[in-house]
């Protein structure tokens, strides 16, 4: 009857900026091809062209808003969590559906099977794809609060499930290694409590971050109706957390040039920037939207069959294991190909000089994973700046010396350092929003404030 | 057309006894019930009554004795690897087809679906339990010899694989920790080589160790065959490592009996202890068997409904994940019941005062595995020494104070000072066997002789 627990945020309120040297370069408004966001939620159209959703129904867990007054009114005597700001984006996550089927946070047997095998067993015996934890942590104290001793319990007749939150096996399940420095572990586990409370979830109100993005957070079944009407006969997902360049730009292009070859009239392209939590050194979100808006400005992709949203997810780095959240959400959103690069969701090993894994297993462990053999899996071709083209293209290893490789570090060491990548490789007004971030971050450190790991 | 590669046991010839104190304790011939093994393997006869083999038929990689002569000369001209114990333990339990369907050691999407999803998808789309890595690995110099540089080559016809050993991310997955002192990795990770090599495998003889229980060792074929021999309608196994007491005795009697209730005409049990790599502290596997021995004669199990062999695999005391690979290996055997236990293939965290694994995770991981369904697991009944008749009973909580728990510390520390358990703990010829052991060990170390991990 009742939501699970009253769930409220316990770090900055997410209509407050968050760092007040970054808020000030805000986007006001942008100008992406982005679909009118109703304001009334409207019932989904599934287009007979769309990938279904994991599970078979979207499952999206805000009250209806007649039922949200008296809910509300209910929620006044329950114990209530504090939700840190990764715990709220998991909740935005949840109550659109993009984890479909599951209904809130994992009970235990959700937990184990995500730990164990990266997929859940449901009832009629289908599998789905779930291979990150979605979990609540709660302190002694608050398991005491809640009024709990036993293991599995019943709330206002919603069952509720604490249960104990084995962090060291959690964390190895998930990245593969408990060496100290995952961001997301130090951000999220190291410090969180020791139970994991799970069980059905109402949400009471839109996740909203009034950060002038928020036009731009489509749930899956606002993506899914955007496709619909778009006549959409593919949909072709490319997740990204980094500046936009050229390369990109062409692998795109390219892969709806192929989706045509292969017969389907319509293909659209979700380019998805993920925006929820990410690692300090990241490009935060704003900067990031900012650049893709000049790159589409510039008319490298066509705003008519592309679709520019913001994916609410925190990053985990988790590597071959994270990527198929990333793709078993885009299901849900209604994309049937995904597009996969080298190395996806991974990092350097925090402690050893080396990256966390090998660069191939994403790609290798997405095409075997259980619950995604519905998606198609495009392996991204590598691009590099051809010199004798003065532009990116598709490496070819037969003429190698022609080609140079721009790492991300190496884009980053040039935009902070004012100077201009080769011409091609970006276009200037894109490459101008780096360069302005940069700038941004020396001068707050300049005076003496510490860049901050902020999802917007 | 040849064997992947030819290999050699690098450690002593298992032939020799491995200790000199402990093999002067060899039992020459034991008097269990044990079916015949049959000088020369028969064609395996499948009752309607079995269940079917991961895969759908048993994967032997023997060669046919008449082709052995010819493989025998073919394989002097190839690069040779030696082989550990342990990944001689392995051979057998490949050859044997345990591992059902694979065929050889894993090339690196098994690995990787080992890892990630503890189960394989096969060709035709379906799914087999497998949650332990059966990998074989080679150093740089022997990677060198071998002769090829790339990841994926063939050699001589059979398609070969040498692929990277992730260490770390090896022992994170699989353990849920990476804690030092895991017994498995100390004895067969850490000092192993940074490469793997996998690929199908043929084995010129059947394995053997020569230590008196090689006619205990019966294979899933031999197996299903005695199985079909006495007619069995339903199969349940018993894995263990530890001696059996009247409480062990007792979880099996009780069994059959709640397996003749639901119908069955004539279940029969398969004792089954583990007959590869044990960690020191354990107790060797020649003195459980003679342990096992006193304990049949004794007449607690029916000889008649009794079938007692040995699992050649090695432990690994990985908790949840290990127990879908014994519950998976005895399906491949016939049993379509399996009795877990609490904490199975659990044990102590090597640096921290708690168990590695929440004590009902293993039951609740295997009840959710993949490729498991068909297997029906039956929780174990806790039984304690119940004071009020004198003997092992099933414990009854509301009279709690009736009990005692007599743990294995408890029964070590018991056998070690010579004294007696409560009368009807274990049958008495049981117990000496216990307690000549441990004063074997008491002798071994006044000797100035450290007991060592050994298998049999």
């Amino acid at each position: 009857m009742a939501s699970m627990a009253t769930l409220f945020a316990k770090t900055p309120s997410p209509s407050q900026p968050f760092s007040k040297t970054l808020s000030t370069h805000f986007i006001p408004a942008l100008k992406l091809p982005v679909p009118g966001r109703p304001g009334a939620r409207r019932r989904l159209r599934v287009s007979a062209g769309l990938i279904e959703p994991d599970g078979g129904r979207l499952v999206e867990l805000l009250v209806a808003e007649p039922l949200r007054g008296g809910k509300r009114r209910e929620a006044v005597g329950l114990p209530r969590i504090k939700l840190s700001r990764i715990d709220l984006e998991w909740v935005h996550v949840l109550s659109e559906g993009w984890a479909s089927p599951i209904k809130g946070f994992m009970r235990e047997s959700e937990f184990l099977q995500t730990l164990h095998f990266s997929s859940l067993r449901l009832a009629d015996g289908s599998v789905v794809n779930m291979s990150v934890p979605i979990v609540l942590d709660i302190d002694d104290a608050q398991k005491r609060r809640i009024g709990r001793d036993s293991n599995s319990t019943s709330f206002d007749g919603i069952s509720i499930e604490i249960y104990k939150h084995p962090k060291e096996e959690r964390i190895a399940r998930t990245w593969g290694t408990t060496a100290p420095g995952l961001p997301y572990v130090d951000e999220a586990i190291t410090n969180a409590g020791d139970w994991l409370i799970g069980g059905d979830l109402e949400v009471l109100e839109p996740i909203k971050y009034h950060d002038g993005l928020d036009r731009f957070r489509l749930s899956p079944a606002e993506l899914r109706e955007e496709f619909t009407k778009r006549n959409a006969d593919a949909v072709f997902a490319f997740q990204l957390r980094n500046p936009v360049h050229n390369g990109h730009a062409l692998l795109m292009t390219d892969t709806r040039r192929r989706l045509l070859e292969m017969g389907y009239k319509n293909p659209i392209l979700l380019l998805h920037p993920l925006g929820g939590y990410t690692k300090a050194d990241d490009v935060p979100l704003s900067w990031r939207m900012k650049q893709h808006e000049k790159v589409l400005e510039d008319g490298v992709l066509d705003p008519e069959t592309t679709v520019v949203s913001i994916f609410p997810s925190p990053m985990h780095y988790a590597g071959p294991t994270e990527v198929q959240w990333h793709a078993k959400a885009r299901i849900n959103a209604g994309a049937n190909f995904y597009i996969v690069g080298r190395d996806p969701a991974g990092m350097g090993h925090p402690i050893e000089k080396r990256d966390l894994y090998d660069a191939d297993h994403g790609k290798k462990v997405l095409s075997m994973a259980p619950g995604l053999e519905r998606l198609n899996i495009l392996p991204f071709k590598v691009a590099a700046y051809d010199k004798t083209q003065g532009k990116m293209a598709f490496f070819d290893p037969s003429r190698a010396q022609d080609f140079i490789f721009i790492s991300g570090t190496k884009m980053r060491k040039l935009a902070r350092n004012k100077e201009n990548p080769p011409k091609g490789f970006m276009c200037p007004g894109g490459w101008k929003v780096l360069v302005d971030y940069y700038d941004s971050l020396a001068v707050a450190e300049e005076n003496g404030k510490v860049p901050q790991a902020v999802p917007a």
